[in-house]
């Protein structure tokens, strides 16, 4: 079907899917854009719901089984969360979060909420081949649109679930994992003097760190020792500890 | 001085500094927000050149020498570059950034262009002490709004300058310190084989990496591995190596 007009009933739940994470998570559906996450989603066996194609790039789409859309640039842009949107826009089913991912190296996350911070942590998870990554308590939202552009490819391959953090304690400790909280407090040990390639580290909120019931129930807590400034960057403190989890 | 209109001559200024890096050589001038940053500021020993604050805080203000001027909600809204305020907006003079910095342990940015990504590496450079952060090429301003704010206090400890790559060999060569371009190459030896506490990293441009031009002039090249994913994110590429030369 070819759309034209920005107030399409399907242009209008797109947008709709871009805004809000009630509506994703109602239509079990998420918004992706690009022809290389496209063809990245098509590589792990995800099946595209629905896509929406710039005319005159009808040809660089592979084959699909769902619906395909032809749209104008003024609908395209209209899909798209960017300013200069990249010829195609597609939903993909909202994956199950329920499941604790098997292992022993996790990296769990504290109310953290710059969705770009979250993506850029599924980029390093993925990099870094951790087990999973646990949420915990009002997260960003993994499947917002600013976490699929940060996270690239990586969300597709992202171990993702969510938990309370009493929840996780006790699931830790059936599997003699230490739970460790990321925390500049003077009783942390320092990540050095750790064994953290079995372990899952929390991450905590941007502006207060670890919360209080979560560091209630950890084993102990890490700190990554600098010399200045008052804290990292959350999503940089994180690729720190998943650095040391493989190293 | 009391503003009340959003057309005043100097609100126009302050948002042609937010807006341009042009603008804010010329003036030799950038805009920070906050009063935790201004508090900053001043322990730095750093003088603003003016300060705007929300009517009603004043008394909030540390005595100040320059010019104070007292704005509407809607000014204060004009003048910032966040949706939500702090209540004060205030000038600092733009640093020389010349000279390169005394030490033996520096990060160089390669066409790095999101303000986002330079302003979380600040913050990080400071965290571990980096001795200077050295700009190559067309990276993002450090003096952008978006790179102050996520900087935060630690631009105003930031020993920054600009080179291009055939300078920056040559001083570090100078200096016995190796120069190490951060690149996904087979060629690269692994950060945990090299002695990077004396050393210049290299971190390449969001998209294309290290350029050819600026890999030619190094000593040699250092990955951090990796399992998948593509590619780590700059900042998080960056704070592991940083992390590396002080670990």
């Amino acid at each position: 079907m070819r759309i034209t007009s920005r107030d399409n009933p399907q242009v209008k739940e797109i947008c709709g899917l871009l805004a809000s994470g009630k509506k994703r998570r109602e239509a079990g559906e998420y918004v992706c854009e690009g022809f290389t996450l496209l063809g990245e989603a098509l590589r792990r066996d995800l099946a595209p719901k629905r896509v929406f194609c710039l005319e005159g790039l009808e040809g660089r789409l592979p084959s699909l089984a769902c619906p395909v859309h032809t749209v104008s640039q003024s609908v395209l842009e209209k899909l798209s969360d960017v300013p200069a949107p990249q010829g195609v826009v597609f939903t993909l089913p909202l994956p199950a979060m329920d499941a604790l991912p098997e292992g022993s190296r996790f990296v769990a996350l504290d109310e953290l909420r710059d969705p770009g911070n979250l993506g850029t942590i599924l980029r390093t998870a993925d990099a870094f081949q951790m087990d999973g990554v646990i949420l915990l308590g009002d997260c960003a939202d993994p499947f917002a649109p600013k976490t699929v552009r940060s996270a690239m490819g990586s969300l597709f391959r992202a171990r993702l679930c969510r938990r309370t953090a009493e929840q996780l304690a006790a699931e830790m400790a059936a599997r003699n994992v230490p739970l460790y909280a990321a925390a500049l407090s003077p009783d942390s040990k320092r990540v050095t003097e750790l064994d953290v390639h079995r372990a899952c580290v929390v991450i905590g909120n941007e502006a207060h760190g670890v919360s209080q019931r979560t560091t209630d129930v950890c084993t102990g807590s890490v700190i990554i020792p600098i010399e200045s400034a008052e804290s990292l960057n959350a999503a940089v403190a994180a690729g720190i500890l998943m650095w040391e989890m493989r190293r």
